[in-house]
């Protein structure tokens, strides 16, 4: 059994208020390492046997269409090893 | 500037309707990939400089005891090269 990760992160650009509401709750509980704080989203997809080529392309597609609002939102496709 | 990356994912054993959603999803749309999907969260922690150990060690204690919720969800801490 493979495993591929699908991360969907917003844009850069685009205004993330979970991770700023995160990002200013660190230092009221004590934590001051953070500069910035950004929350995304991750699908874990347990796929038959070793992840293919023809399967992470499949993915790549769904994530694009699907998984991901690609008008604010980007995303990375992995093999988890 | 470096990047913390905290993963959440439900543990196993908890039920995952959002990730459940996703999976029964998919093959509607024409995409057979998947036996299982599970959906989590991911946390981008920008800070100053590269990450130190001592900083890695304050991110953990944040993870699990405000970013997760460690009854029903694991953690993952990386860097991110």
């Amino acid at each position: 059994m493979g495993k591929i990760i699908v991360e969907v992160m917003l844009k850069p650009e685009i205004l993330d208020p979970q991770g700023q509401a995160v990002g200013n709750a660190l230092p009221r509980l004590g934590f001051t390492f953070a500069q910035s704080v950004r929350q995304g989203k991750r699908f874990e997809i347990e796929v038959a046997g070793e992840p293919t080529q023809a399967m992470l392309a499949d993915v790549e597609k769904a994530a694009e269409e699907f998984l991901a609002n690609t008008v604010i939102e980007t995303f990375v496709v992995k093999v988890e090893k």
